[in-house]
C-alpha cells in the first residue's frame, strides 16, 4: 500500500477495515442524502479569488478560539463509537489530535470514556459533546465529570431532537458489537443501545432517552452547571445564532450533522454567512460539514468561520491506521491549508476575507 | 421480502405487482416527460433553514381543511382505475385512508362506484373527483349521487379539456381489461374506455365524452347544484388562482396532474408561492405532484399549502400490498413529516412559515 | 414497424435510410456541436404556465405571415441537397407542405430545381431561400425564376458570409454523389460541390462561390430586383433586427443555422425576445432551430414569433417515407399544437402571450 | 493516421507519443482538477452574439501588443521541460511560433537554454518568462542573458510561491530523465531537479529553490535591471491588476496557471472582465487558461484581452509532430478564429467588444 496523499484516498481505503455495518454507520446522511452530497458540492461553486505578490515566506495557521490559542484551525468533530473504527478508538483519535495541537471534541456515545481520555493528559485538552439525556442528573453528572477531568468546553448538540432517519442504519438494525459499550452512559446509568427489530438501535435509544423538549431556557440551566464554555453545534439560521448570543452562547457550530438529520437542510457552508452576519463580533462561528480539502478549510476562514470540524476523514484515517491515520489526515489537511493560503497570499488567517471567495 | 421503509422501495417492487400496461399507465407522464421529472428536481433545489432548540416532545399534525380537522395533511390524490392495481381497487384506498383520517379523493373514472366505497361507512369521508361530461344530465347526476352517500366536496378537475398525451399508453393501446369497467358510469349510461387502433382508449374516451369547453361560469353552475364545497383542481397561476376565487371557489389544487396533461408546465411547488400570494386568506391552497417524502410535505406546507395529494406512491403500496400497502405509504409519508417537523423545530403545522425554505 | 408517434422516432428510423455521409451531413453542428445541442436545452428551461377553464372545444390555428393566411404556423425551413433523403428530395417535401397548406422554403443548393418546384402547381405556395454568389448576375437570374415560377417570398441567408466547421463533413470529405445535382445552378452555370482533399466540398463550394461581403445595402439592391418580399434568415441580436427594419425588411428569422454556423451562438429560443422587443410591430419574427415537439412552437409563439421553420425532422420524414413521412412529421407537429393550445387555454394564437412561459 | 482537424484530435493522439509520467505532468492540475475543468465550462456558458450582413471578405487579425505587431493575437504560453514531449523540444517549438508570428514565452526552466533559441534568430522574438530564485544574483543573471539575446519582454510568473500540487507528479515522484537539463540554470549553478520519494521533485525544487518572499516591490527591482517591459502572470483580480498598473507594469496575464496552481481558482475567463474594468487603458491584458477554440479565443477578445496563451495544445503537437504539430495547432486556432469572425461580422479584432458574448 502506497501511503495516501490526500483525504479521498483515506475514504477509498476504509472499507477494508470496517464491517459493513460500521462503514455504512459512517458513510450513511438521513433518507435520500441530499444534505450529505450538497455540502460538498456547496463548496465546488465557491470560486477563490487569490492574491498575488505578497511575502508568504513565513505562513502562519495559528488560531484563537475561546480564547485559547492552536497551531491550526482545524478541530476534530464529535463522533460517536469510534471503537467501530479502530480497537483503540477515541483513545487513538484523542493522541493524534493532541499531538497536532487540535482540539478534539469527545462524543457523548463514546466507546471510551471520558476519563479514560483526560488520563492521556495531552497539552491540547479535548472539548465534551453533550446530548441531553430526559434524566438532567445523568446529563449534569457528565458535565460534573467534563469539568472535573480537564475539558475546556462543552459541545451541545442542538440539531437531534430526534434522530435522522439514516435508511441504511435501519435496514441493518444498527447496534453495537456486544464488545462495545457506551463508556460514558453504562457505568452511571446502565444505558446502552438497544437490539430493534426492523430498526436503528441507535433511533430507539434516542427515542427512549434523548430529551426532545429542550429549548434556549436549557442551555441556560446548562450553563449555570458549569463554568467551561457552551458551544452550541447544529445552528443554520441567523436568528437562531442570534438567540444563541442573547442565551450567552459564546461559540456557534454551523452544522447540519454531517447531512445526518435533516435531509434537504441547507448546506454548512451556504448557511454560514447569515449566522456570521448576524452574530458579528459577539460570538465565534465555527462550521463542519463537507470539509475535505485545505481549500475547503480557506473557503470556511473567509466566510468568517474562526475555525472548521472534521469527522468522517478522521474515521477513516482511524480505520486504516489507528493514531498514526489521523494524526496524517490531520496533517494532510493542515498542509493543504498551508499551501492555499501561500497560493492565495495570506500569511495568517486573519489575512483571509470574504474578498477571496465568489460564488459563481 | 423485507418490508419497504420508504415510498421508493414501494416503487421498486410494485412493477412485480402489476401488468405492463398498468405499470406503464400510472408511470406514465405527457410527451417527453419533462414535468414528471422536473416536479421531483423542484422539490431537491429548495434547501430547508430548520429551528432549533424548540420543545419538539409533542408534535401535532392535526390540519383543518374546508372546516374539517384531519390528524395529517396529506390526502390521496383521485386515480382512475385503481382496480389494475390490486381487485379490491378504490376500495382498499379508501379503507387505508380512512384508517388514518386522511382524505381520499375518489375518482369519477373510478372502478368501483361511489356507492361501493360510500358503503364502507367510514369515519373520514372521501371527497368525489368529477369530470365535467358533453352529457351534462351525466354530470348533474354524479353530483347528486355523490352528496347522497356522503361525499363532503367536490374536486374538480380543470386541466382536462383534452387528454395528455401519454405515449406509452399510446403504444400500449391502452383500455381496462374486460372484467373492469367505469363503475360510476355502466350502470348510468353504458361508457366505457374503447379499444382504438394505434390509440390510447383512455384518449380517445376524453374527446368523446368529456367537454373541452368548460369554464368558469360552468364552476358556478356545478356550485349551484350542490351544497359540498367544490375544489378546483389544476391550477398553476396566479391569476387563475384569483379567477376561481371570484367564482367563490374555497380551495384551489396546485396541480400538473402528476405531468400527464401538459408536458413542460411549470413544476407545482414553484407555481406555489405566486397561487398562494394570489389567493390570501380567501380559499384553502393544496398541492400535488412530485410528493415522495415527508420533507416535500413540508416544503409545501412551508409555501403556503394547507395539505398535500398523494398520487403514484398510493397506488404502489396497493399494488404491492393492497389496503395493508396503501396504509403503510400513508404512514411513512406521516412519519417523515412528523420527523422532519421535530428536526425542525415546529410542533404543529402552524409553526411552518416561509422561513423555512430557500431555493438555492 | 409501428408507425412512429413523435419526431423523435422518426430521428431513429432515419439512419436505416440514409448513407452514411448524408445522416451526418444532416446530423451534424458546427465545431463542438454545442449550440446544436443548447438549441435544445434552452427550450426545456422555458416552463409553461397554462391558463384553465378557457372555451377550447373550438381552436384555430390559422396564422396570418406577411399578409397571406396559413392553416398553421408551421413553416418548412430551407435545407439543401433533399435527394440525399429520398428520390423525390425536395418535390416530395414541396407536396406534403402544400398538402397541409404549410409553406416550404425551397433552398438555392436544392438537388430539384425551382421550376420542376413550382410545376406542381400547389395551392400554398413556397418561398425561395437564397445565397448570395460572387456573380451577381447568378443571383438575378435566381431572383427572376423565382419571382416568375410564383415563389411568394425570397429567404436571404446572412449567416454564411463562409461556411460554418462541420467536422464530420470534413472528415467525410462531404460532397454529392454523381447522379445529384445543383439543379437551380448547373444549367445556368455549371456549378458544382467539387471534390475536396481533406475538406468538405460544400466548404470549399462557399469559399469559391459565394460573396462573403454582402451587406444591407445588398439586402436593398435584392429588394429593389423584385416584387417580392425579402425575408431576412439568420438574426440573434436586437440591434441587426433592427437593421433589417430599417432596410425595409418585412420578416425575420431567428436563425443560428441549426448549429451549423458559429458553434457558440446563442440558442435560438433565447435571442427571440431581444429580437421581438427590438423590432415590436415593425416586422414579422419567425423562428427555427430544435423545434422538434408542439410545445417549442407554443413556446416560440408565446416569446413573441409569428411561425416556426421546422428543419431535419422533415429530413427525418422525408427518409423514412418520402412524401408521407414529412406530411406525418408536420401533423404530428400540428396536432401537439393544438393539444398544447387546448391543455393551455388558448382556442386561438392571439390568446399565447408571454405570460405562458417563465424561464427557470 | 489522418491529420488532425482541431486541437482535442490532437490530445487524443498525444498520449501515443509521451511517457506516462510526462502524459501526466502536461495533463495535471492541482488536487481535484476543479479549476483545471472550470477553464472550460467558463467558457461554454458563454454565448456568442454574431452580427450579420458585415463586409467581412478582408479579415485581418492584426494585433498590437507592447507596441509590436504580431499577425495573430495567439501566444505560446511558457511551459516547462518541452524536450519531455520531443527531442527538439523548445527549438521546435520556437521555429513554429515564429513561422506564424506568433511569440513564443521561454520558460526559466526550458531544456533548452534561451541561447540556444535565440541563436535560431527568427523574426518574432520570444520573450522570457522568469521565477525569481531565491539567489538574486542568478534572476539578475537570467534578465541580462535574456536582454542580451534579443528577448523581447520578460514574463513574471507570480502565482507560483510555492508550487500546487500535482497529486499524480506526486504519486509518478516526478522527475526530469537523467539526459535531460534545466538548460538556463545547469550551467549557471548547477540545480537540477531531484529525485525525492514520494514527492514530486518539482514540488521540491520550487520549495528549496524559488522566492515564496516576492512582492510587488520586486516588480520594480526586476524593471529596474532591465529596459525590457515586464508582464505579470498570474492576476486573476481587479484590485491586484491595478496594483500591478501603479508599480508600472504594462501588461498583465490572466492566468491561474492552467489550474496548475491553486485548486478551486475562479476560471480566468470568468476573472478577466474584473481585471479589464480595473486596469482600463493603463495596461494590456492577456490571458490563458482553457483555450481549444477559435471561439475561446473570440470570446476573450470580447470581453477584453489583447491576446490569448495556449499551453498543452501546443504540447500536444510537439510530442505528435514536432514543429510541424505546433505549427499545425497555431494554424488550426488562428484559421478557427478566423471562421468565427467571419460567422461574427469581425473584419477586425477592434470589431470585437463585448455585446458579442452573453453568460447564460
Amino acid at each position: 500500500m502506497t501511503r495516501p496523499i490526500n483525504l479521498f484516498e483515506y475514504e477509498s481505503l476504509a472499507p477494508q477495515h470496517l464491517s459493513p455495518m460500521a462503514l455504512d454507520y459512517y458513510a450513511s446522511g438521513a433518507w435520500d442524502e441530499v444534505t450529505l452530497r450538497h455540502n460538498r458540492t456547496a463548496f465546488e461553486r465557491l470560486k477563490l479569488r487569490p492574491r498575488m505578490l505578497v511575502d508568504v515566506s513565513q505562513r502562519d495557521l495559528i488560531t484563537e478560539i475561546l480564547g485559547q490559542f492552536f497551531p491550526l484551525p482545524i478541530l476534530i468533530a464529535p463522533m460517536a463509537f469510534q471503537c467501530l473504527a479502530h480497537p483503540e478508538g477515541e483513545l487513538a483519535t484523542a493522541k493524534a489530535a493532541a499531538e497536532l495541537g487540535a482540539v478534539m471534541v469527545l462524543s457523548t456515545m463514546s466507546t471510551k470514556s471520558l476519563e479514560e481520555v483526560a488520563r492521556l493528559r495531552q497539552e491540547t485538552n479535548p472539548w465534551f459533546q453533550l446530548y441531553v439525556h430526559r434524566d438532567r442528573s445523568l446529563t449534569q453528572a457528565l458535565v460534573e465529570r467534563a469539568e472535573a477531568n480537564g475539558f475546556t468546553a462543552l459541545c451541545l448538540t442542538v440539531d437531534a431532537p430526534v434522530l435522522g432517519r439514516r435508511e441504511r442504519d435501519q435496514r441493518n438494525q444498527f447496534t453495537l458489537p456486544p464488545e462495545m459499550e457506551l463508556a460514558n452512559l453504562t457505568t452511571m446509568a446502565n444505558l446502552e443501545i438497544p437490539q430493534t427489530e426492523g430498526e436503528s438501535g441507535l433511533f430507539t435509544y434516542f427515542t427512549q432517552q434523548l430529551d426532545p423538549g429542550l429549548t434556549w431556557r436549557d442551555v441556560e440551566w446548562l450553563q449555570s452547571l458549569t463554568k467551561l464554555p457552551v458551544v452550541v453545534k447544529g445552528i443554520l439560521r441567523g436568528d437562531d445564532a442570534l438567540r444563541a448570543v442573547e442565551h450567552g452562547v459564546k461559540a456557534i457550530i454551523v452544522s447540519n450533522h454531517g447531512g445526518r438529520q435533516l435531509d434537504g437542510a441547507i448546506a454548512t457552508i451556504d448557511a454560514l454567512p447569515e449566522v456570521v452576519a448576524a452574530v458579528g463580533d459577539a460570538a465565534e462561528v465555527l462550521i463542519d460539514g463537507g470539509i475535505r480539502r485545505g481549500t475547503d478549510v480557506f473557503k470556511a476562514l473567509a466566510l468568517g468561520a474562526k475555525g472548521v470540524l472534521v469527522g468522517r476523514p478522521v474515521l477513516w484515517g482511524l480505520a486504516v491506521d489507528g493514531e498514526a491515520g489521523v494524526r496524517h489526515v490531520l496533517q494532510l489537511l493542515r498542509d493543504e491549508l498551508d499551501v492555499a493560503m501561500a497560493l492565495s497570499g495570506c500569511a495568517n488567517l486573519k489575512d483571509i476575507d470574504a474578498s477571496f471567495v465568489k460564488r459563481l
